[in-house]
């Protein structure tokens, strides 16, 4: 420990390395639930690449497991420490280095925050699509971690969209650059693209170059409200299949709708099984909203309301951003799913999971990129109550058990993991596991960056899948 | 040889393993000029996902190199044979298997044609947005093999934007799938778009899920003459810069509309240095289009005509498409290149390949993505006169470098193959060559597929890098 502290301090500040426990046992966990997280030996806060390459010769030396952190609000467990680790925290690398309108792209360091990104490429008329819930809180460098999703995917796609080049520490501190500056590129194997999504355990990123788009025009909104979730989602098949590309397209079940009120007083209607919410983002929004909302009533909406403007619009976006927070204060802890389905099999994995609530007799709000396909079932339980506990992580994975059953996947973009570690290999299967073990070999073989996530591999310091806490 | 191809015949119809030398001789290449081509010991042209595990695991019984070709409309040499290897043609695996407007999915075999595709998906409405130049012969798995891009990717990306999911066989035989049929999904490492550009190095695809999007209206282009590259450059720069999101935006030098005008009498205006073409296929582009025109118009356009209609705008795609099989004409031999720089060096790149064309006597003609900043200088040249011969391949050369020192990349969109292999190392840098030829040995232990293609490794049956024929 003397020793590891002592080395690292060589090529840090003194301020950049922090050992008391008080201190690095703040850094110990992301915000996922059901997650073991173990004790950092020390936390590191490079600020420049150079640092980054130092802590990962250090770590390669001695042999010390290193766990890079950005915000530590993902949802997987990816980011918690395991015991004895190095915590290479990203955050004080937080520059955007350039903005590049007639490139369309931006230059930056890993901690900067999403939403500064996108405040600061909006003064220059243009947009970074991807918008995790937590974009006022977590960082680029986290979102590329776990290909972060978010509301724009059903028209903007993922983070894995945005990212045209990488530059990388691998483990033994050698710097790789990925990728290119450019519109296109397809020289060699896609290493960028193999970064994503890979959570800290294939190398660390320190500087990225995201394709950025024109702003587009502020969205219009309207919501409809249905008798059933069933209901909602025929009217969300419709409007897929009717070719049109809403901005936003948003499903909120009952539970959800009235945890929101509950919170913020918004005066959503609180009789509705489930709320649709589409946006559209295009010049003339107007014949689009109004074909939707035919396509609603016709699937058997109640109710459809069009937002005024864009005010509105804005403040029902607001409400669907506030879910989570909302159904968190429902019951002392949460478990947010993350299960991509088919389109079609939506209304079979709203209905599954309300089965499972009642099967349990758990309260499992529902908020879902509908648009996606992509639900988060939002189980809410008392950790204290053993049986309530145990009941919970069930239901959890009930939920991925019936995801996979309708042909979807366990993540849609929240990440594997500790959470999902298991769960990975039944979805992947033997060969693609075998694949991947190959390929975290290749970049890591001795199995030192963020030991234990995403999969295990041979010799690497893995904590294991958790029980439940 | 006899054990080859009888093995070969114990998994596949007699029909299907051709080894008479005057037909497997045909299988020997793709559109690259400049690439060294061997004599397959068999041709092999499966029609089943079994087919292909029992074709390559009797190549790795018997240490066989397998080069598996799609439409060879390439132009890096990546489906060129290697003397006494089975070639692999993919295109009787043609099946559309499926369309599905609510997922917004096609799941095909990799020897459907591009354009096939393009038009079976138009009758749901939908459209599968990646279309090179050969999209009327090339095949899904070519495009995939070689991350293709063409006409659309300044406003739909390239062809790793469309593949969601992938069942590849591997060299050994067994089957991969990876990725997914939904909207989103970020289970594990992206073994996905791992494969997409890796030229038949990795493995073999015998299945691809891909996105598709509702077609857009049809396009309206417009045409504008400027008296030097750079003052169209400039404009292109201006459109980009403010936000304009063009269907299409591409360039024609003179040499190049002179071409077209001799190839098929379109009338394009002869005197002018480069002409710009930009399309919008937006409900209404009219706003647009204006705005583009007084665009062209500041940066120094002598003429701007727009067109009266979809026909008319179909007509000057039409005259783009035919820029390479015109320049094809002005000489016995072509050498197509496939730099990409950012847009703001898109002016020094036109001027540095005319000075490149000058200093060396030769006609390249340049059309160009401009949009994307993707060139294709095609240097013409008479492969019978070794002067001309050497001085083309070295401007070839000189192209690839200069767009290197620009912040640019060797391969836009066509790949690396055999042309560029030497380019790619100095492109990527020593790292990432490392780590790639890690990857490859992950998939492909033995060497076997597609040797010598993209990268050399260490073992693998490599043909080595070409001299000029």
């Amino acid at each position: 420990m003397g020793d590891l502290t002592e080395l690292l301090r060589e090529g840090l500040p003194a301020e950049a390395v922090l050992t008391d426990p008080d201190v690095t046992g703040s850094y110990g966990r992301d915000m996922a639930g059901f997650c073991a997280a173990g004790a950092p030996a020390v936390v590191v806060l490079p600020r420049t690449v150079e640092q980054v390459q130092h802590v990962l010769r250090t770590a390669t030396a001695l042999r010390v497991p290193v766990v890079p952190q950005g915000a530590r609000t993902g949802l997987s467990g990816a980011a918690n420490a395991t015991d004895g680790c190095i915590v290479l925290s990203l955050v004080k690398m937080d520059r955007i280095l350039e903005i590049d309108p007639v490139e369309r792209i931006a230059v930056v360091e890993p901690g900067v925050v999403n939403a500064v990104l996108s405040r600061a490429v909006a003064e220059h008329g243009l947009c970074y699509p991807p918008d995790p819930s937590s974009w006022e809180q977590c960082t680029i460098g986290g979102n590329i971690g776990t290909a972060s999703g978010g509301l724009c995917c059903v028209k903007y796609g993922v983070t894995a969209e945005y990212v045209l080049g990488l530059d990388v520490v691998l483990a033994d501190g050698r710097l790789l650059t990925t990728g290119r500056r450019t519109a296109k590129g397809v020289a060699g194997y896609d290493l960028t693209r193999l970064f994503v999504g890979s959570e800290g355990s294939l190398g660390v990123v320190v500087r990225a170059v995201l394709a950025l788009r024109p702003a587009p025009p502020a969205q219009l909104a309207l919501a409809a409200e249905f008798p059933s979730a069933a209901a909602a989602c025929e009217a969300v098949r419709q409007i897929m299949a009717r070719g049109h590309a809403p901005s936003l397209l948003e499903l909120m079940d009952r539970t959800c709708v009235q945890a929101v009120n509950s919170l913020a007083k918004m005066g959503l209607p609180e009789t509705t099984e489930a709320l649709l919410l589409a946006a559209f983002d295009t010049p003339d929004p107007a014949p689009d909203l109004a074909a939707v909302a035919a396509l609603c009533t016709d699937a058997g909406a109640t109710e459809v309301v069009p937002a005024e403007d864009a005010a509105e619009s804005d403040l029902l976006l607001e409400a669907r951003r506030l879910a989570l927070p909302a159904l968190e204060r429902l019951r002392p802890a949460t478990m947010i799913d993350d299960v991509c389905v088919p389109r079609s099999q939506l209304a079979a994995m709203l209905e599954g999971t309300a089965a499972i609530a009642r099967a349990h007799d758990l309260t499992i709000g529902v908020c879902a990129h509908a648009g996606d396909g992509n639900t988060h079932p939002v189980v809410c339980f008392d950790p204290a109550d053993p049986d309530e506990a145990r009941r919970a992580r069930a239901s959890f994975e009930e939920i991925m058990a019936l995801g996979l059953e309708l042909g979807g996947t366990i993540t849609g973009e929240h990440g594997v993991g500790l959470l999902k570690k298991e769960w990975l290999a039944r979805e992947a299967g033997p060969v693609a596991m075998e694949v991947q073990r190959g390929i975290k070999a290749v970049f890591d073989p001795l199995g030192l960056l963020n030991p234990g996530k995403v999969l295990d591999v041979p010799g690497d310091h893995s904590i294991g899948f958790p029980a439940a806490t």
